[in-house]
């Protein structure tokens, strides 16, 4: 999976940092999180591309939606013309619906605007986008758990040719768990297959107080992206306005056991220089990121 | 007058070029054009600042407006107190108020939208900002004509001193066209101050096929802004979109008699090299130039 930064600043852009937005890819699929005024051509700026399938609204708060109206029109002039879904949180169908008809003129490709609600599960093939509820101001907002299911074991080819299984079908079945038959012999995949391998997940939260929901979804994810807003001198703030300083932040990602965290969303305060924020948070988790707008991270599979 | 362009591109940004906007000051006023999507960090790129009172819309097209709605809101967090004045053609204040409602959050200061039919002139002591018609798509649109209010002529101050004439409230009467007395002598007006000298006029069309309104309201324009969607290949998509070419739009400028020709709103396929527009035009009309973003001109009175 990769993951691309499109704005990593809070409220309102700076010079160097746009509203929220970013990419996630996953082989074929790319899903877009959050939107805000501008993203398009963020898009253009960091190589993105416009093949995406859905955009995830974490809520409709105007830094995170209101690319939404430029960016569908764009699309419309790029003559698209598969559907897109908009999944936004339970009760925010009008909003972002009179958001989308601003455009003004119509789009020639299905706008299908979907709510979800915490638990829900918009399920994908081999992985799930999970809603859960994250705490914020003004209504139901939403993180994003992309989950994949788990992968197969490995198949011993070495040892299927040993046992004299010929390769072809019979490797396919007994990869999947199958028992087959060869000339009278039964092989079992118990015996050629190892232990069935996590998939990844990668955690977004867009804007909310710390809490357990996040840490709950979280739990030894490949990678949590975590609003921190704030730096600690500021955590009354952060509390007051729903938001997360880096230490927070940072305390739940120890909390959830999270292989790697990337902050994000910064208070204009720490758009140019976030080190701040990263230290406070480092003292508490040490790997801790600060995000910035075109940052790339890969996420691997654990065991390669 | 000092003219910054914020965003030079037809319909959608580049990653050189924003969608439509632009600054004119003028001694204290800052008055905006049009306000595409992410006019806002435009602002800050170039430095413009947020003091500005008003902004005036040429039509809405969302490539025109949609940045107002993020910019109120930016507004909003700066705190900003006076009310700003929305301009917009006749019939769509519906549209309007629907944008800047979306902002979600309320903003602490006062949004006033108010409609302009052609010919309507906004009174600003010194100067009007006078609406015209343009031939767009879809509705009413107005260019815009900002037009100062002739200057008084030259006071010869040594030809008063030479006369015996006090410096002090007597010249600014003689100034103004009074006559004075001095010890039963009196001075009139015409012998010590010149004649009337022109204010200085600067038009911007928004979206428009080339037109006589265009032509009409800039008759010796210091500065014509107008747009040039398209090079001549592309001349009958012009026509059906409501849009110029550059040659369209300096064929306008040449008829007008104007000072200097800004050209803008480009098309993507020229947004990255426009010199083919710049061409085309200065066949027509020498001095055309080719805008970008970031762009100042000022414009001085011709006479110093």
């Amino acid at each position: 999976m990769r993951i691309t930064f499109l704005g990593t600043a809070a409220a309102r852009p700076t010079v160097g940092r746009n509203v929220s937005s970013l990419i996630i890819q996953r082989e074929g699929d790319v899903m877009m999180f959050d939107c805000g005024e501008g993203t398009q051509r963020q898009m253009m700026r960091y190589g993105t591309g416009f093949s995406f399938s859905d955009i995830f609204f974490t809520h409709l708060h105007a830094d995170h939606f209101l690319g939404v109206i430029g960016l569908l029109r764009t699309l419309g002039l790029q003559a698209r013309e598969e559907p897109i879904d908009l999944w936004t949180p339970r009760g925010t169908t009008d909003t972002l619906r009179q958001a989308v008809e601003l455009g003004v003129e119509r789009v020639p490709f299905e706008v299908r605007i979907r709510e979800l609600a915490p638990g829900d599960a918009v399920k994908r093939g081999l992985y799930d986008v999970v809603a859960f509820r994250t705490q914020h101001r003004g209504g139901l907002s939403l993180g994003y758990a992309v989950v994949e299911h788990p992968r197969l074991g490995r198949f011993d080819a070495s040892k299927a040719r040993e046992m004299g299984i010929p390769e072809g079908p019979l490797w396919g079945r007994l990869h999947h768990g199958e028992a087959v038959e060869v000339d009278g012999r039964v092989f079992r995949a118990e015996d050629l297959v190892g232990p069935e391998r996590p998939g990844r997940r990668v955690v977004y939260t867009g804007d909310t107080r710390p809490s357990k929901a996040t840490i709950e979804h979280s739990r030894a994810a490949d990678l949590l992206i975590h609003e921190a807003t704030f730096a600690q001198d500021e955590a009354d703030r952060a509390q007051q306005t729903g938001h997360s300083t880096a230490r927070e932040a940072a305390e739940v990602a120890r909390e959830a056991g999270v292989l790697r965290l990337a902050l994000t969303h910064f208070s204009p305060r720490y758009a140019d220089d976030p080190r701040l924020l990263e230290r406070e948070a480092r003292a508490v988790y040490p790997d801790a990121i600060t995000a910035h707008d075109g940052l790339v991270i890969e996420v691997p599979y654990r065991d390669g």
